[in-house]
């Protein structure tokens, strides 16, 4: 099977320009198929405090009410998601944005009201990605790029995590290709020790893992991208990358800066 | 040659959420091939506003500095054409947003400065249109919807009129299909009369117009439409029709509510 790159970027490198122009420009020249998901970043909250949109946080998480949800389309679905497309464009690589309402591509279900209603949040399974599509613009080398947005027929746009948009797609591509998913965050990989910045784990597999827990070295804040990691590699991922954006030409092969994660 | 519609919509239509709905629903019902091209409304002008980004014009047009780039990308490129895809989705009609960057679909040159600086706004022709890529789009019945941007590898997202964008693709694409290009706009057609709203000239031929023109009986706003459609004609173009948007479904045949323009 063909290999792919699904790849993953959040605020760390969204809210920074030149690390934006250096890690798009290092993406352009990844010479497989590959999909880019971009979080969001800072500027919707600022755009959004000079629209007079408060951001409210429950337990962490963002509550997307109307006004929130319009902010975060033209923020995410349209200035960074084009902006990346563009610069992409420039570097030959041929970009196409995408929320999940275009092409159809990731329909979602509006998160059930419990406790607390989250408002316009989409969350997303695998046999909801239209893989057909997404292979068949790989396969004209378009590299689809995505904003963090999915949709419904009966609720619009919806708002849904780039990290779980990065897992879901990879599980459902799991059928046509090999893929290495690639979360690029602030660290250089994950680490055995918070206070030492170069103690990358380098290898982690279910047995290490366990043992990694057992041991209760690992830092809080990177449990669940591992739990979340290894749920996609037990449905069918090959391998996940967790490393910084910094490093991504050095993270696409057998050797890696960052933390290659396998079953 | 198949037949496809090219539609255009303005302001009248996109800042009325109504008319807005049903001009969509009119839409999604088309059993031919078709993409749509949406311009921008008064919203971007409010929300700019609000973000202290004022709308200067000179001659009656938007001088487009980098606040403003950035506003039209995010409002017209994420706002106002994912709301209209996800629209067109909830009547199943399988719609995709695209700029000119996305797939490289329209490249354009940013306009030279003059003795006015216009800014970002990019001018395109008909070679610059990547019509293979539309051709594949539109026999997969994946239905374009054009956001009013374009793009240059030097300069990023542009901003381009919508109706230039209808004509410069109507001409691109004459060579795949036999097109008709509807232009929405507030009145029925072309009125013989200004003053009555119900005197549209059915049918308007390159004999016809030289007639009009001649008589001086047509209303000033109208003639850069006309100017317009008999240039696109003159590259081949098979038909252009000029009528009101709630009149859609009544515009696709031999006989319209509207005016329509051939040879």
């Amino acid at each position: 099977m063909q290999k792919l790159y699904i790849i993953k970027i959040g605020g760390n490198v969204l809210d920074d320009e030149t690390a934006l122009a250096t890690f798009l420009k290092d993406f352009a020249n990844i010479q497989y198929p590959k999909i880019l998901i971009h979080g969001g970043g800072k500027i919707a909250t600022k755009i959004g405090h000079q629209l007079g949109i408060e951001s409210n946080y429950i337990n962490g998480r963002r509550i997307t009410d109307e006004p929130t949800r319009d902010l975060v389309t033209m923020v995410y679905g349209g200035l960074i998601n084009k902006q990346i497309v563009t610069q992409l464009q420039a570097h030959q690589c041929n970009a196409m944005g995408l929320t999940g309402a275009d092409g159809n591509v990731i329909k979602a279900t509006r998160r059930p009201v419990g406790e607390i209603d989250f408002g316009f949040v989409g969350d997303i399974v695998p046999k909801d990605v239209n893989t057909s599509f997404l292979y068949f613009l790989l396969k004209q080398n378009i590299i689809p790029v995505f904003a963090p947005l999915t949709y419904s027929p009966e609720h619009g746009i919806l708002n849904t995590n780039a990290d779980t948009i990065a897992s879901v797609l990879a599980v459902a591509l799991s059928k046509h290709f090999q893929i290495r998913v690639v979360y690029c965050f602030e660290k250089k990989g994950v680490l055995a020790d918070i206070e030492n910045e170069t103690s990358v784990i380098k290898n982690i597999d279910s047995k290490a893992y366990a043992e990694l827990l057992e041991q209760k070295v690992l830092f809080d804040g990177i449990l669940p991208k591992l739990e979340n990691a290894f749920d996609a590699i037990q449905n069918g991922v090959n391998e996940i990358l967790i490393g910084s954006a910094s490093d991504l030409s050095k993270n696409m092969g057998e050797e890696t800066e960052g933390t290659l994660i396998k079953k």
